[in-house]
């Protein structure tokens, strides 16, 4: 396993050394990981946890990573050795990967030493940010392209070799159904996908001689790249002699592949070509520059294609390539009292949420569909039995009353004192979880387009720390 | 070191297979790897080559990958036993990493048994093309920031850990005077920057409180974060607190950093503040949001800022998060002839260019500035004592004729006959090398916006070459 302990922002450890100067290394702080309203999608789909408990499972100071610090002359002698036994100790609670998650609905919430919670800020947010997007991303793209499969196919232009293998892990997650990555395969227990490349083509002296070696080599299961030279004139012929060769001969091919040119004429084109030979069995597979702005449009069109390789678009999030994530303290407990925490800003979308919090999803009993999300401090508890008056987070006039409904709390205990309690899933488990999370919200909140907006309050004992915090503030400021 | 091996399209392995029961396994292919149009820039700087390097010189079969691959029951056992005999035994020239590069360019020219040539492409592009767009995204933060200097700080939006210390990387060969992230700099020998977050000041009962705890931590070279609670009423006046302190007792202070709020109405108030109070040598950095475009407004709104930190919009090259290159088959060379290859397409952007090729770039003796480059055949030499004429790539009637020049050709050897021959610099010796290269070419090719095109020409050989083959090629798909 790679130490990931030094992939850290450098402020991390001089602010570790300032609060070990300090003697502040024992007070204990909550920090929420957390993202923003997201401009491309109204929700998200939790993952990376997985490598985010590996990361906390393996931190550690290794004596050349000391050296290093040291050569840095900003830490003394007493901290870097003080560093060389450093383990995490604290707590972690999380959303399950797969979960659909709001803004400002922590993913993570870690309660740890400060300097433990401080140093992991920056790979935690790195790791839990990039699957994140691209689980949200894939799941777009296969909403989109759904009922037809989707494949991901993103390696070559993923932005360095672990954005290829936690992104195409994270695609699957969304929706996708496996990925062109061998390594990422290996590494995730999937089947890796794929067939041949133009080149094959170009290294046989026909198109035709390329297709008959290709199908010597797979005879089951064959799919062919029809768009070397000409795909309507010459690669689609040409498939439909080899197809004809290999069910002769007891084989069942599998289809085609379209890579370049218009995906929904060509595919309509092709579809009659194969059907008026006979192979109304074999699929066309589709790949070029796909995100799920193209799928809409293909659907609208009635483009004729069983499944989807979508690479470029979605391993990169391409319209959006990141997600705002945010680490931000939420609590401090020094000698056993709490001081809840949080960030004043002019711009009430960079405000936080104070306290020691958890999430609660409530569900309507009749329908099992999702109605609410409530933030509020770790210690309430919802009362199934009674009404309860869910108010807009910053419009409070906005009231809607929910009755006969379940409540379930949106995390699980991934560290405990300090030793991990994760159960470690699968990839195609945790894409099973993201289905069912899905399944518990309506249509309406997951179209691609101006969804319904969500409703996601606050407790009123939230609501109330938070503009008493706010309030103490702009008192000292003045002051 | 990683085994990066598998990190390949499952394509690339089946093709290979089929090569290998093809007995064609011997015959000896030229990739190039190289990019087209960048809708962002006219140009790119080349970056990654180190890494792509260490990629080739490690690729090789495990038991373990031996062992995944025939659980796919996609191959042989002759050729999985071929496979753990694997090594690379070609050669590949490149463009050195911080060169000014053009659209179909190779940045790589790779010749061997095309099975190897075959396995690399995936990984190949992942490396380069993600370097190459970072260090070219970089370049324009720079030359937009300058005479400011810029600090790399995207390590928690990067797309996963390689992105963030490659990213980083490439962006001070881009031009970046550091990073933030530790674990980068510890790989690549840069000093790690960066001071102390919001939380440290929320930690602490008061933000002077925060700022005096900082100023003992670190009393020279201190850099305070003075926009937690109010930038203006309350934290340039406390930082001016805590410099009073620090001259007193003979320390000198760095600056204040600001990462939020309108940057150019705060950068100039800040100034008048610090200048006011007699901390005229105190530095004002900013961060938040930044780009080429957000530079270049503030620039034009004479803010006050000597040093910037840019994060998500560099490390991830957001608004065009991909660099298209691409890895086409050239050259086949079957018992020792060549067959020069090309991708024919009805789309002109997609057409390749065939045969074992080079480019050569002439600069103007008086000027020493660069003036057109040259794309042609590997065994073309340029008469340095003659007039050439340049034409224009597409449009034959548009030339220009050259005199005075001397001609450089853009590669070095990395690879021969299996081995490295690859001469390892320095991440600074390569951001020295990309200030060279950029400084042989005038400012109009290098404005951020419309830039001066610049001479791309394809040789007379290489393009009679070219129009030979798409004429072949037209006549065999009408028999």
């Amino acid at each position: 396993m790679r130490n990931l302990t030094l992939l850290t922002d450098f402020y991390e450890l001089t602010m570790m050394y300032g609060y070990f100067l300090q003697g502040k290394q024992d007070e204990v702080a909550t920090f929420d990981l957390f993202f923003r309203p997201f401009e491309e999608s109204n929700f998200c789909i939790a993952a990376g946890l997985e490598q985010a408990v590996e990361y906390v499972n393996n931190l550690h100071f290794t004596k050349e990573d000391i050296e290093y610090l040291r050569s840095t002359k900003a830490f003394n002698d007493a901290f870097l050795s003080w560093l060389s036994d450093f383990r995490f100790t604290g707590s972690i609670k999380a959303v399950p990967e797969g979960t659909v998650v709001f803004p400002y609905e922590p993913l993570m919430i870690i309660t740890a030493p400060i300097c433990q919670a401080q140093l992991m800020e920056a790979a935690l947010l790195n790791i839990i940010n990039f699957q994140t997007l691209i689980a949200t991303k894939a799941r777009r793209v296969c909403h989109a392209a759904s009922p037809a499969g989707v494949l991901e196919f993103g390696l070559r232009r993923a932005q360095a070799p672990d954005a290829s293998i936690y992104g195409a892990r994270a695609a699957v997650v969304g929706g996708c159904t496996s990925t062109s990555n061998v390594l990422c395969c290996q590494m995730f227990g999937m089947p890796p996908k794929g067939t041949h490349a133009h080149s094959w083509v170009m290294s046989f002296p026909t198109e035709l001689d390329a297709f008959m070696a290709y199908a010597n080599t797979y005879p089951d299961g064959c799919l062919l790249l029809v768009d070397t030279y000409d795909t309507l004139n010459s690669g689609v012929p040409n498939a439909i002699k080899v197809f004809d060769y290999l069910k002769k001969n007891g084989h069942k091919p599998l289809g085609i592949r379209l890579d370049s040119g218009d995906l929904a004429y060509l595919s309509k084109e092709a579809r009659k070509m194969l059907d008026a030979a006979g192979h109304a069995d074999c699929n066309i597979f589709a790949s070029s520059d796909i995100d799920e702005y193209v799928l809409v449009s293909l659907k609208e069109q009635g483009a004729k294609i069983d499944t989807y390789g979508v690479g470029t678009k979605m391993i990169t999030s391409h319209k959006t390539p990141s997600l705002g994530g945010v680490y931000k303290l939420a609590n401090l407990n020094v000698d056993g009292k709490n001081y809840p925490k949080m960030k004043i800003s002019d711009n009430p979308v960079k405000m936080t949420n104070p306290g020691v919090k958890t999430v609660y999803r409530l569900f309507d009993r009749k329908t099992d569909k999702a109605v609410a999300d409530v933030i509020c401090l770790a210690d309430e508890k919802i009362d199934e039995s009674k009404t309860l008056t869910i108010t807009h987070p910053v419009e409070r006039w906005k009231t809607k009353e929910i009755n006969d409904f379940y409540a379930k709390e949106l995390y699980a205990d991934v560290f405990a004192d300090g030793k991990s309690v994760y159960e470690s899933k699968s990839v195609y488990e945790i894409a099973e979880d993201c289905k069912k999370s899905l399944d518990g919200f309506w249509d309406e909140y997951k179209r691609l387009t101006q969804p319904h907006a969500y409703k996601v309050d606050l407790s009123d004992k939230l609501y109330e720390l938070k503009q008493s915090l706010i309030i103490a503030e702009r008192e000292t400021v003045k002051r």
